[in-house]
């Protein structure tokens, strides 16, 4: 077990910061990290926008259902899908191919793992943090408050800080692996008793974790969750920036 | 510099690899490892198929235009956006959800993140390897070829192996930093000069590479690779499939 195996599976969500400072260095490696990810065809379709101004935590925290930790973390990125600067700069291309869903797919892919990648390096360095895609409330808004121009996209932010507590949060079971790892070919065959006894052991987590007031099964959560979140503007508004009409 | 930095920092995509099977303990580990990467709702709404049979390798290197590595990599896993659990077992949901552009967003986001979780993992076991997106050249023929059910979508491949070389690639340079991280709103002011140095920058890396074969400026580079891999058929195979309607 090396070091960056024991970052990676020893992680969960904190979303209780000190109040220190994050240095402009450390800010640096994280982004120079983040752009060292792989990237479809070298495209680097996806801007990074560090939310320093008060006021624009705030709305942000609102977006995203009243999430304090989005106020108080010290270090806030926004990852945007970006195939403006294809547009712009890309020699003797057919605009019309970038509001394809595989450009939105390229570029969905390309922040995320850049964002993986700097999240990995923060944690790396001390910090932890939570990934909040709940600006995806309002999508419209964001756009407008970030100056984002047409073929950007916000798609989530990355909180990171210092984390206030001393002892790390138990780490949330996971699907059983032969769930989500198959071979050859989908075969779910097995699937429907797994996921009962991970039903059980998701329950149990949340009662631990909740000193018994919440105890929902993953199936139960999951639904109601989905049901919470439909977030339908999504779609609308990225088609009204010409974002996948094909 | 910890070793986690270094070994995000110095990363470049291999394509040839030692013939050396990857032993079944490691296969687990990288999976493990996939499955700690943070998750939205905790939906982990992706699903990995290790393709094993070596049929399957060569349909997979020819729908991706003949990408050999494909065929060669002693582990290549495919990465899949998946919706089919959330509808088969999520309670008291409106499957209607399932087919807008959020949960295509959350999905393709879950799988991309649990993808460099896997290679960070692969990576620091001495593992080398690279993403493959052209499988999405023919997303239909995956589908059909994995016996994926409704909802779920194939997005790439990571091909892994140990490096046949001795010497690494030199690194390919991004994309000035201030280009791509901005503050508190997308100001783009000084990119098309950053972009203008970028492109020598990336003229100067593949003449390098290529003895002077190719080259290409970033801004042509990427207009070809556009132009060549426009993939309509992927936005019409997953309507087909209920996925992101509206």
């Amino acid at each position: 077990m090396n070091h960056t195996l024991e970052l990676l599976l020893n992680h969960s969500s904190v979303r209780d910061f000190k109040e220190t400072t994050i240095n402009r260095n450390i800010i640096n490696i994280i982004i120079k990290t983040a752009q060292m990810a792989p990237t479809s065809s070298h495209y680097q379709a996806y801007t990074i926008i560090g939310v320093e101004d008060v006021m624009k935590k705030h709305l942000l925290s609102d977006i995203a259902g009243g999430q304090s930790w989005v106020k108080e973390a010290p270090l806030v990125l926004l990852f945007c899908g970006d195939l403006y600067r294809a547009n712009k700069y890309y020699r003797n291309i057919d605009s019309k191919v970038l509001s394809n869903t595989e450009l939105y797919t390229v570029a969905t892919t390309d922040a995320s793992l850049a964002a993986q990648n700097a999240f990995i390096a923060a944690k790396s360095l001390g910090l932890d943090g939570v990934f909040v895609g709940g600006i995806r409330n309002n999508v419209e808004l964001v756009s407008k408050e970030f100056k984002l121009p047409d073929l950007v996209f916000p798609l989530f932010l990355l909180c990171l800080g210092f984390s206030k507590d001393e002892i790390k949060t138990k780490i949330k079971p996971r699907l059983p692996q032969a769930v989500i790892h198959k071979s050859n070919f989908y075969n779910s065959q097995n699937d429907d008793e797994l996921i009962k006894l991970y039903d059980m052991k998701v329950k149990e987590y949340y009662k631990d974790r909740t000193s018994g007031k919440i105890k929902d099964k993953w199936t139960e959560r999951c639904g109601k969750s989905l049901m919470e979140k439909t977030r339908y503007e999504v779609g609308k508004f990225f088609r009204s920036i010409e974002l996948f009409k094909s």
